[in-house]
């Protein structure tokens, strides 16, 4: 069996599944570093538990403790885990010692993600020593994006030092065409496809003949889409502002980028697109909040177009882009011009196919499953180290 | 008569025009804070000078004994100055002591452009205390915004502090929008434009019904494309993270943004197009600078289709706009899906229409003319200052 771990910035996603990258169980730890930490589990083993969890280290031995009560542990060969940042590596590879020092190097580039993979990395590591520790790269879709989209208008030294598009939500991306491949078949699958990714964190991939040409995260996860918390690429002029008239500092720029943009920024609320949806009749901030976002993402799906040369289909996935057809509808709102209809009934019951059927440019919705093309990369990562 | 100044950072170009709006002359002094300053001037009172000018203040000396000299100073009633920044003021005004406090202060909004400005500005009102002065706004034409584009995902208290945007190029904007509507008419006028003012500095905006519905500069004149030195819109985290982990400061940060970016950092020779292009066949550098110009404007025209909800007319415009088809052939190029489609003949010859005749979206270049905006402007103020 394998153990996957798919670490967020306050929240844990894990799996357990076969040889055969079939899920036997999954669960979730919310709120790591509240007062009330969560711990969820679904399947035949499941389960409910509430107790206060400090940090994913934490949460690790929290895990580990479940899994053996659960008779799980010993079956268990090794444990696959989410990397938001691996650079230029192409594949998932075993996390051993070198490896791990490679990750380290890779801290500044996505800092509240690998702050946290990284703390649980360590903890299982040291709590199953036995077992095959597995790196999976948020990354790896990316690697090949072309020079255009890759580059960034910097100076010629800082991209020798490697400041470029790395672009990230690639494990969904991988699930996502595969599925729907399977569903829509090859030909559509090779058509040139946007995969809207939205969730607290957001991004939009153009895929042409099965493989990214462009995406609007960079070389940070806080580049591209407003999202939750984070506002994407922005005039850079405004932070040297702050800094110079309102005098920030690097921590608190920091903190301003990873956590105080996006839609809890323009709505001064939260973040949570459900409760800015509920409150947008009354609230005026929260619909400004989802209006910007839905903007923005429209200006940024049409963008992605020109790198298309044109669109055959788009892909809404993630947490918003899966749950809210309000917020579909209002992106896809005045795209006629790109071949975009809607059917507003398959929209509002997040249909698999959300276009009317005459639309010369279809878009699905499609749920996405990361955790899966995890368990996939580590067993084939394993089966290779044998 | 009235005396137009357009301060760019390290050149001025100026003109006299009669009460009617007509020039009389145009001038320019290039490379002002070099060993070889020069000044040309073209039409009745032609001249041509070479002498030493340190900043832009020395340049108001010169510009001024070079009136007199001429007999043209006692017959001019005002000086129009072209400012970069005016916030929210939606029209152009007489510079009395209470306005030019309140450039003051924004002053940090676009470093570069306002340093030069405020110089000149001052100058002018010491060596000419008789004649009124009045300030044109670049971005008066974006003033009324949709909230959508005016907003940018910040914390709801930035936003309330005016850090929105504000949007540059509005003289340019305006020339070009009344010379489209006086050449192609006022439906074609009316329609869906995108204006593509590329020059040193660089923007697209988008028009519909005569006014401006979005645009890609943002808070300050480093937002947006990439341009000749500046990284346009840019993932956030990278400043961070050459904060971080590279230790620069806040002036290296500003240096950078302002000065070594874009076209320049990318080819690490030169921001001159006329000169990448022709270096381009041997240097890898520079055609990757030229390409990435091309790919990140073609995806920002895109992009601004979204908020028109498509597309009826592009005009190029400005220093590269104008004068350079292999440059507007790259941005257009694979946008058929927009009803784009180039006529090369007219494209190379840099004709008024440089579209096939049946395309559905016509495109055009339209030399700009920002002094003649500032002309008028200074006269309508001063007709009504009497």
């Amino acid at each position: 069996m394998i153990l996957v771990i798919n670490c967020g910035s306050s929240s844990i996603r894990f799996g357990v599944y076969n040889m055969d990258a079939d899920r036997l169980l999954k669960g979730k730890i919310d709120h790591i570093g509240s007062e009330e930490s969560s711990m969820r589990v679904e399947g035949a083993y499941a389960f409910e538990g509430r107790v206060r969890l400090g940090n994913a280290g934490e949460a690790a031995g929290y895990i580990v403790l479940y899994l053996e009560q659960a008779g799980l542990l010993s079956a268990i060969r090794a444990v696959g885990h989410r990397i938001v940042h691996g650079r230029n590596r192409k594949q998932a590879v075993l996390i051993y010692d070198a490896v791990r020092a490679e990750l380290e190097g890779n801290r500044l580039l996505a800092p509240v993600h690998m702050l946290a993979a990284l703390t649980i990395i360590d903890s299982m590591r040291r709590l199953l020593p036995g077992k095959l520790h597995v790196a999976c790269f948020d990354t790896a879709f990316h690697t090949d994006l072309p020079e255009v989209a890759r580059m960034m208008p910097l100076p010629r030294h800082l991209i020798q030092k490697g400041i470029v598009r790395y672009g990230f939500h690639g494990l969904s991306c991988t699930y996502l065409l595969r599925a729907f491949e399977e569903r829509a078949g090859e030909k559509a699958a090779s058509g040139r496809l946007i995969i809207a990714h939205l969730g607290s964190g957001a991004s939009m991939t153009a895929v042409k003949g099965m493989k990214s040409v462009d995406t609007t995260m960079g070389f940070t996860p806080e580049g591209g889409l407003m999202m939750g918390t984070r506002p994407g690429d922005m005039d850079p002029g405004i932070l040297t502002y702050l800094t110079r008239a309102e005098g920030l500092g690097l921590a608190e720029l920091e903190q301003l980028i990873q956590a105080e943009c996006g839609l809890l920024g323009v709505s001064a609320t939260t973040a949570d697109m459900g409760r800015l949806l509920k409150a947008g009749r009354q609230d005026t901030r929260a619909k400004q909040a989802v209006d910007l976002f839905c903007y923005r993402a429209q200006k940024a799906l049409c963008g992605l177009c020109g790198a298309l040369g044109g669109l055959d289909a788009v892909i809404f996935s993630g947490g918003i882009g899966e749950n809210f057809p309000q917020i579909r509808a209002q992106i896809c709102k005045g795209l006629g011009f790109l071949g975009i209809s809607l059917d507003e009934t398959g929209n509002m019951e997040n249909a698999f196919r959300i276009s009317r059927p005459s639309a010369s440019t279809q878009v699905y919705v499609i749920p996405t499953d990361e955790e899966r093309i995890i368990a996939e990369q580590t067993l084939n990562v394993i089966a290779n180290a044998n």
